[in-house]
């Protein structure tokens, strides 16, 4: 008998007491493991989330969140070998083994990478700026996003048992949550090993990730008001899960990846000859056959012109009859077992359903020639192509998580949308178009029913990543049918788990609280000058207030000559007196940040290494011949880096007229050593 | 008999066949009106949104959706006289019809103005920066936002007739969704006259604005995948919708604002003498009065420290003390009557089911003394304070909706965030003190289970809009027992309908559906200077590439002298040797895009009027003596202004040097005008 998989529960491994659940290789029908969770103590594997896992996980910056993660995945690297043996087991070839595992690797990586430079080094991180509430300037608001004080379920599907993971858990632990992974039973020894591998490096604080090996029942009762569930796998389970009593009544949030009917589109513009032919029917072909056709993302509806179903039917079916199918470890294979008998048995019965509308056209369900296998015990299958009469339902409801896809045609580019938009709510899109007008008005019908769309010609084929596959970077999830749920996206996934507030106080309160600096609040001016303070010295509303200077016409014209920039509004007064804004000769806006600079350095060598850049430059009232500037530069945010001797420092600054009016607001962005000397 | 209330379905007026419902005013129990839905047609109604409203609302730009909400908040302003002398029929004084009637129309104000400023002249709104996605930069995502071709019904409470109706209305309209209004049955003669003067003014789209009086059973069961329920109401109803099956399985997103145990915490800090002290009592006392204390975020629980419980109960109770009950319309009347006598008499149960763990501190539920009216035919009452025994359970499980709190003793900055917490999820939260670390500590431990969080002191309490105040600009909604949802917020309630997607195409591809300039997309040259081009000559892509200029070391060193930016970067070639960056002398970065601007622009009076900002500006690599630099702009957006004679142009700035590097990027924000000459 085989090994039975264990959970990791409250810090340590727990082996259920009976046999388990068999799980076979999807190629062979050998016994690869067994599984079970009977007697696992929920109660206290949610307790540990909540009471170790997520105060060591919220402890950190989102920069040594990062840390962890980025060392996490060099670790996982190093064992993928390993993961790649035990994937072949699951049915995955080589090409699919990488989308599942070099994918989950490099998704942590990503997020490693966004998180240190797109977030603050901080705990908190704002949402926009922050806003006047009263005319006075006393009252303000700015939007942040805290960490929840609970956990993060994931329950995955069979199809992914790396990526699936990780993908998840990136975002979550970045958000500060401790993770449960609930991996799909078919494939969840895999899962299993690469989690064992995590909790070995002790990479991760304790508590911060657990593994539940077996059935979930119960698991959902634990949870409260702050904890979430992200849900990957069928609508029907989806909608089962927005029924539990933890989701109606007990405010766990729930968010859904369902499969969904995705499309790809061939555009109206596309003849035979063009290279978006042969680019559309490779992509039909690979998503059919990749993890042979198990993805949430694959193509399901081939939707093109009316007059190009009869070869895009005949290049798919061609294309399609070089695919050698049979064991992923064989040389040769293009395309493995699903990943089960049942699994199979399913599609078979989806392949009927839809011969109601469709006509078969490539492959027959129940016959394949397979390679090093046999398809009495290993779960192949042929790829299946159908073509679907007009008007038919079936293709637009009826899921086969296989090798299987429909082709329907359309005519002109509303019933191509309209034809999308019949799948109810997608994860993937595609359109092979090289017209613009044509990708404007496709892309765009599209993109309510789509979480992405990719929009392929000879332009980005060459870097293209394909329709089927989600980036970290992008979103992942769909409207409708495909959950309704959001997940990836870079940062955006991060906050998905955190929770906005609005936070309304007095200016100097909202900086306290933020941790930076705010419009309208003191503005400490110090006795040695901020430029002198290393970055370990300078505090939060730390001020340089500059002696005024005025600005002469002589001043103007002088950077007129010297840069080029004779604009007429600087140098002609009868054409400056004529525009509608100025009225008069006004000095450049870039004099008026030039000299501000001038009277806020501080020349001498110091902790101030570099200014990196400028955001949010607003010229307010325009500087006139004779006017005194002055510039208030305050520490507004201070971002230690984690893997530098320097951070970075955001400073307000305010260039202010005689008058006391703002002519130039700005941020300036510094490189300031750590320590100094 | 009273009038019936019609309904505004599929542009004409409705009356029911049928008597309905008599609805009474809440002071003196007289009919005001009657309500019924019998017999309408509620999926011609749907049909008629989905046709007719949502494409007319889609076909204009976000401009011209403010631009019409604008237009409709001036008119609704004209007939404020009528909406003031209905609204005392709900109960309300004219403090509280302030709040229900000004702040509606002001939070249309307000979204039209943010709508102007800060989203596109255009029906497509891009999320974040393009994302780079291969090396080689011929791929790129792009998250954008798209209106669905589907409809935003709102479910309203009976407490704020108009509020409720307008805040939920404006982000709807503005993110291109025709709505359904259903009112709150109790209070729904305010909302039909107020819609009754919208349809009347013809200023908005047909078919973008329906109402639905009376029973809205039948209308969920018309919403399909792209539709959207807003519902505002209690946690109970609020589960209920969520087990619709148009929710379950439809693909319907529904939105839940419920009300919620919002508490007041009083900092530690605070004495007896300080001015907070009687900040925070004023504040618990106007929550408890203002509508009666019928308000989704007024205060329920007031969370003081131990020894301030007895000072809080008698300062709170003498100030209600003062507070006179009676008919809303007469002379020194502060609380008007609860909305009916079945809300008094939940009311009353609420309280008893309270004093199970509480003691009475404040005013009888059964007695009161009534200015101008009868307990017995009005819905009045007395406000009631209650004192909770430690440990009590109720106060953070019922809420009394009506002008009822529980005051609860806290020892310790933990046990108030705990105590806090209990709501399990609250739309508001309220901090009072004038301590910075008690208000980040706080603050920060309430954050994950507010919406929206006050923090009140000396400081801020002039302009201070209060503990119960949504404002347009901040979000408004709550996690866990106050559903869940947000609405408002300024943009992010726009965006909120709308559908995310990200898009993966080439540069050219994401420049052509996105409308903006995207970077690696062809930059077009034109043989006219684009500043010689007006806005409606202008087009994106269109190019003006500099001849190059060398940087010497006199300019460098002349610029120092000049600006007074001596900086020893620029000046010092002994330091700057030892600068980590740069190792040497390199030009300002001022120097830099001041010349790049004598590089690109053209002196003469033409359509660019002004340059009024600089966004993203980063020095990518240092300039040196002798370097040549050399740019290219290239218009990335254009945004006609709909009330002036010029728009916004936005240009891609990139600066490079001999060998092709990047030196600096940003974006020059220019006015240019429509037309020239």
């Amino acid at each position: 008998m085989s090994e039975l998989l264990q959970s990791y529960t409250s810090g340590s491994w727990f082996r259920a007491p009976d046999a388990g659940m068999p799980l076979l290789d999807a190629a062979t029908g050998e016994e690869v493991a067994r599984i079970s969770s009977t007697g696992i103590d929920l109660s206290a594997m949610t307790d540990w989330a909540r009471n170790v896992g997520g105060p060591a996980l919220r402890a950190m910056t989102f920069h040594e969140r990062a840390a962890a993660l980025k060392a996490m995945a060099k670790e996982l690297l190093t064992h993928k070998d390993e993961f790649y043996a035990m994937s072949a087991r699951t049915g995955a070839t080589a090409r699919d083994s990488a989308v599942d595992i070099d994918g989950g690797i490099g998704t942590v990586f990503s997020y490693a990478s966004k998180a240190a430079r797109e977030l603050p080094n901080d705990t908190l991180v704002l949402d926009g700026a922050s806003e006047q509430l009263g005319r006075g300037g006393t009252f303000r608001g700015q939007h942040v996003y805290t960490s929840r004080p609970g956990i993060s379920v994931q329950i995955n599907a069979f199809n992914f048992p790396v990526w699936g993971m990780l993908e998840k858990l990136a975002p979550a632990f970045l958000a500060g949550l401790p993770t449960i992974v609930k991996p799909g039973s078919q494939t969840a020894y895999l899962t299993e090993l690469v989690v064992r591998r995590i909790i070995e490096s002790k990479l991760l604080p304790e508590g911060s990730l657990q593994l539940l090996c077996g059935s979930p029942a119960g698991l959902l009762e634990e949870l409260t008001v702050q904890d979430s569930v992200a849900f990957t796998g069928s609508a029907a389970t989806g909608a089962r899960l927005r029924q539990h009593p933890s989701i109606l009544h007990g405010g766990v949030e729930l968010g859904i990846e369902a499969d969904s009917l995705n499309c790809s589109i061939l555009g109206t513009d596309v003849t035979l000859d063009d290279p978006e032919f042969d680019l559309f029917v490779k992509g039909v072909v690979t998503e059919m056959t990749v993890k042979a056709g198990q993805k949430c993302t694959a193509i399901r509806r081939v939707i093109v012109p009316e007059p190009m179903v009869g070869p895009v039917i005949d290049a798919v079916s061609a294309r399609l009859a070089t695919v050698r199918v049979g064991n992923p470890l064989s040389d040769g294979v293009r395309m493995g077992p699903l990943a089960s008998l049942d699994q199979r048995e399913d599609v078979r019965k989806a392949v009927q359903t839809l011969r109601a509308s469709a006509t078969l056209v490539f492959g027959d369900p129940d016959v394949v020639d397979v390679v090093d296998g046999d398809a009495e015990t290993g779960a192949f299958m042929s790829p299946i192509l159908l073509h679907a009469s007009r008007g038919a339902v079936e293709p637009h409801e009826i899921e086969a998580f296989g090798p299987v896809a429909t082709v329907l045609g359309y005519n002109g580019v509303d019933e191509a949308i309209a034809l999308a938009a019949r799948g109810s709510g997608s994860l993937a899109g595609s359109l092979v178009t090289n017209d613009a007008t044509v990708a404007r008005e496709v892309t765009l019908g599209l993109a309510p029913w789509h979480g992405r769309i990719l929009v392929l010609n000879r332009d980005d084929a060459g870097e293209s990543t394909g329709h089927g596959s989600p980036l970290p970077v992008l979103v992942h999830g769909g409207p409708g049918r495909a959950g309704g749920g959001e997940e990836l996206g870079g940062i955006r996934g991060v906050l998905h788990h955190m929770q906005r507030s609005a936070i309304q106080a007095s200016p100097d309160m909202l900086t306290a609280i933020t941790g930076r600096w705010t419009t309208g609040s003191h503005r400490n001016e110090t006795a040695v000058h901020p430029f002198r303070k290393s970055l370990a010295e300078l505090a939060i509303g730390d001020t340089i207030r500059s002696a005024p200077r005025t600005v002469s016409l002589a001043d103007i014209e002088h950077f007129a000559d010297f840069t080029g920039d004779t604009f007429y509004a600087h140098t002609d007064e009868a054409a400056a007196t004529k525009n509608p804004l100025f009225g008069g000769i006004v000095a450049h806006g870039y004099l008026v940040v030039s000299l501000a600079a001038g009277l806020f350095v501080e020349p001498n060598p110091g902790p101030v290494l570099a200014n990196f850049g400028v955001d949010h430059l607003r010229f307010l009232t325009p500087v006139r011949a004779g006017d005194d500037i002055a510039v208030a530069l305050t520490v507004k945010q201070i971002t230690p880096r984690t893997s530098a001797e320097y951070g970075e420092v955001r400073w307000d600054a305010l260039v202010t007229n005689a008058a006391g009016e703002a002519v130039a607001t700005y941020d300036v962005l510094t490189l300031v050593a750590k320590t100094w000397p």
